[in-house]
Order: C-alpha cells, then sequence, then structure tokens
C-alpha cells in the first residue's frame, strides 16, 4: 500500500532489488491477478511476506451481514495460506449507530468463529488497533488494551496484535500494553509511519518517518524489548507521495527508515 | 464558535430571541470590539456565560515560552472575569517532539501556577481533553483518565473537566471516568456535537447532532448521573454550515438539540 500505484509484481521487483526484506500484501493487488499468480510472483521474489491485509469487519446489525464476514474472513485465510504469509491483519469493523461495545462483544464472537480456520491452516490473525478517529465505522478497537482483551477472550496462540504506530503513538498506556502483549505472545506484527501536524486527510495523508510528531525508535525499542523480532513494517497510505516517482519515494523511505526508525 | 461568521453580538441577540440560556465566549469575538465592550453585550443580553474559550497551551521548549503561556492564561482569567465567565475552557497544549508524558508534567506545572489567580478572581479551569488526532501539537491531555490525573494532582475545587462528546465518545473507559468526575465534583462543562463518518477535515468538520455516530443521549445521561447541572453546550465547527444562512442554521441546531441530546 506504500507504493499504491505499482503493481504486485512492480512492488516486489523493486523491493527484492533494494534489499528490503519483506512484503505484506493488500487483497486490492491480488485481485487483478488472482491468488495463484500472486502467489507466484511473491515466492519468486524471494520477499518474506509477514502478512495479508486485510481481513475482519465482523459486526453488522444484520446476521446475514455477520456471516458474510465470516466467509470472506475464511477466504481471506486461504488467500494469506497461499501466498505463504505469516498472518492476516485484522481492521474488525465497527457500525455507525452501533455501541462500541456491543461491536466488541460482535468482534469477538466473530474471531471465535474463523480461529480453528486459521489454526488449520497455519495463519495467525492479527488485531490492529487503529486510531479513535476511525471508530465510527472501522475499528471499534481503537487501543492496545482492548486489542489485548479480545486476546485474551480467545485465548488462542493464532490471533495477536498488530501494533502500528500511526494508530496508537498518543496512548498513554502504550508502553506498558507492548510489554503485556509481549508476556502474552501476542506482539505479531510492528508497522511504522509519522503523523503529520496538521493532517490534511483522516485516510491517505500519513507521513514518512520523520516527518511527523511519533517517536518512533521509542516505540520500535519497546516492541523489541518486549521480544518482538519480526519484521518492521513501513506502511505509509499518503496521496502525495503516491503522486511523485516511486522509485524516487521509494529511496527516500528507505533513507527515513534508517535514520528515524 | 458554532456560528463563527456572527458577530458577538449578533450572537447573543439570535441566542437570547432563540430562547437560549447561554453562550461561551471565544475569545476572537472579544477582540474586535474589546472585553469591556464585549462584557457590557453579554451583560445585556441576559445569557449565562458557562465559559470563556480558551487558555492552556502551557508546554513549551523554551522556558520564555511558558511564562508567556502563563501570563496569558491570566489575561484569559481577567477576561473572563469580565464577562462574568463561570470558567475558562482549557486546551491545554502539546509540543511536537516533546514527549506527551513530559507535556502533561508541563501542564500540571503551569496549572500549579495559575490555579491561585483563579481562584482569587472566582474563576474555575476545565481542562477539556482533546481527542487523539490533536496530540501532536494542540493537546497531550486526549482521554478523561489523563484530565482527572491532572485534576488530582493540583487537588482545587477550582480545577475541573470539560467534556466535549466529540473528543471522548470513542474510550471505552468514558463511563467510568465520568462516574468519577462526578464523586470528585469535576465535571464542570458538556459540549455536544457530532462525529461525521467519513471526516472530511481534521478540524473544521463536525457535525450536527443526530448527524453522526455519537450516542450522545447515553453520554448526557452519563453525565446528569454523575450529577452534572450546568448548561449543556452545544460546539460545533464546521465549514459547511458556517457557509449556510446562519440564522436557517441556528434553527437546525435547535431542532437537532431536541432531537438527539
Amino acid at each position: 500500500m506504500t507504493n499504491k500505484p505499482w503493481s504486485l509484481q512492480q512492488c516486489c521487483d523493486a523491493y527484492a532489488g533494494a534489499g528490503v526484506g519483506g512484503i505484506s500484501v493488500w487483497r486490492n493487488v491480488i485481485e487483478p491477478v488472482g491468488v495463484q499468480a500472486a502467489a507466484k510472483i511473491v515466492r519468486a521474489s524471494g520477499l518474506k511476506v509477514p502478512a495479508l491485509v486485510r481481513g475482519g469487519f465482523f459486526p453488522a446489525i444484520e446476521s446475514i451481514k455477520r456471516q458474510n464476514a465470516l466467509d470472506d474472513n475464511r477466504r481471506c485465510i486461504d488467500e494469506a495460506a497461499a501466498i505463504g504469509a505469516e498472518m492476516v491483519v485484522l481492521v474488525v469493523g465497527a457500525v455507525v449507530g452501533m455501541a462500541l461495545n456491543e461491536a466488541r462483544k460482535q468482534v469477538i464472537e466473530g474471531l471465535s468463529k474463523v480461529i480453528d480456520y486459521a489454526e488449520a491452516n497455519k495463519v495467525k490473525l492479527a488485531i490492529e488497533p487503529l486510531h479513535p478517529m476511525y471508530a465510527p465505522d472501522r475499528s471499534c478497537i481503537n487501543r492496545m488494551k482492548e486489542a489485548r482483551l479480545a486476546c485474551e477472550a480467545i485465548n488462542s496462540p493464532w490471533l495477536g496484535i498488530a501494533c502500528d504506530v500511526y494508530h496508537v503513538w498518543w496512548d498513554p498506556d502504550l508502553e506498558i500494553e507492548i510489554e503485556i502483549a509481549g508476556q502474552q505472545k501476542t506482539l505479531f506484527g510492528f508497522h511504522v509511519c509519522d503523523w503529520r501536524p496538521n493532517t490534511r486527510d483522516l485516510l491517505n495523508d500519513r507521513g514518512v518517518m520523520g516527518e511527523g510528531a511519533i517517536d518512533i525508535k521509542h516505540i520500535r525499542a519497546c516492541v523489541e524489548r518486549a521480544g518482538f523480532a519480526g519484521l518492521n513494517e513501513v506502511e505509509i497510505f499518503s496521496a502525495e507521495q503516491w503522486a511523485t516517482d516511486q522509485h524516487d519515494y521509494l529511496l527516500r523511505v528507505l533513507r527515513a527508515y534508517e535514520q528515524h526508525v
């Protein structure tokens, strides 16, 4: 998603060429080529695949929609297994007009119904807490703590947390929750970007590391102290950067990673 | 601020005419007329004045800036006393590059230096927790809990909290923190508006009550159960609504208040 203008093939070529260790794959780049072709592209690149992004969106007013979500999450797990992804990242969902605590109950119910399928396919599920500004309709889980409570409710080694600094950097309980996630062995993913002061758009105006307010090195130190040993994933949604030359941009991202992560 | 295109005089005339009980006054409408004239306008209207908005912005890297902030907060208290405002609402501040917990320390230090002046002038100070999306440079206090911790540190009946649904509606601890604020007698203000799904701007795209995701009636019930008996303040920053006829808009706001608050 960081290089959204590129196809999966272009991403894999560029990342492998630049010495990047892996790629997390969004479903929108699988769709144009199909999952088997996507799997071939990824395998041929030699890149590791921390995650397929994204499953989730469990809560719904109508039971048929909740059922559809379960089906879609199982398909997502299939795709993750096919492309060799270690985990599926979950944006758990929320519904305007539904209380967030009711939505969280439905998330846990949904997770309980797909976790066996995840285990059977050897694909982990990672709840990504989203920033509170996405609480209305994208995620009723907006802090590490509520992700932890969901993990504790399901209590499976196949369910954990993807910690994205963009979403959680402001949380006064971030450090302690990262520590607990380390103890509970639920720290599955770590995503970096930055929060631009004077953000112009709620979705597509993330900053390159170093451009903003987040002390990424500090949070990285916390996740490493908690035992995280996976790949650090750069995930930047930026209409501004997508409009630039993507090869130049990739070099800027790599330099920013060296300096600020 | 809800009717930003209007002067203080126009606001007071329209609100008094519409049977609104009070007005909280932003400093930007005082500036063009001066504080004495503003005080006359407000007194003549017969409206109550819950708050002068806004003081705060305590943290700074340079000590001279922190000193300037203290001076400005004392001027703000003077103005509040002059216009008969019950409280000054505080946006406490934050600084890009300063850790939020360091900023919160500086906020408490700043509060400790102005609280006697507030008491001497019989003006309350109300910390308004701001939404986490304002954490980089506007407020290092983003939940009711951190506002409570500041109040507990200062421990003065002149320091409390202004609870604005826009900022805190997503917080899983909202209900319990409102209850505690009631017990601690720190629930000084209650602000309503709505959170539009697909918010287009981080600052000026708040929704009219009923347009969005917030269960305002539920939060109102919480604050009333906690003993809040002040005026419910409508505070809507909306470029879209500011571009419409403000008399029509005021009628829409009043209707929305009846239905959704």
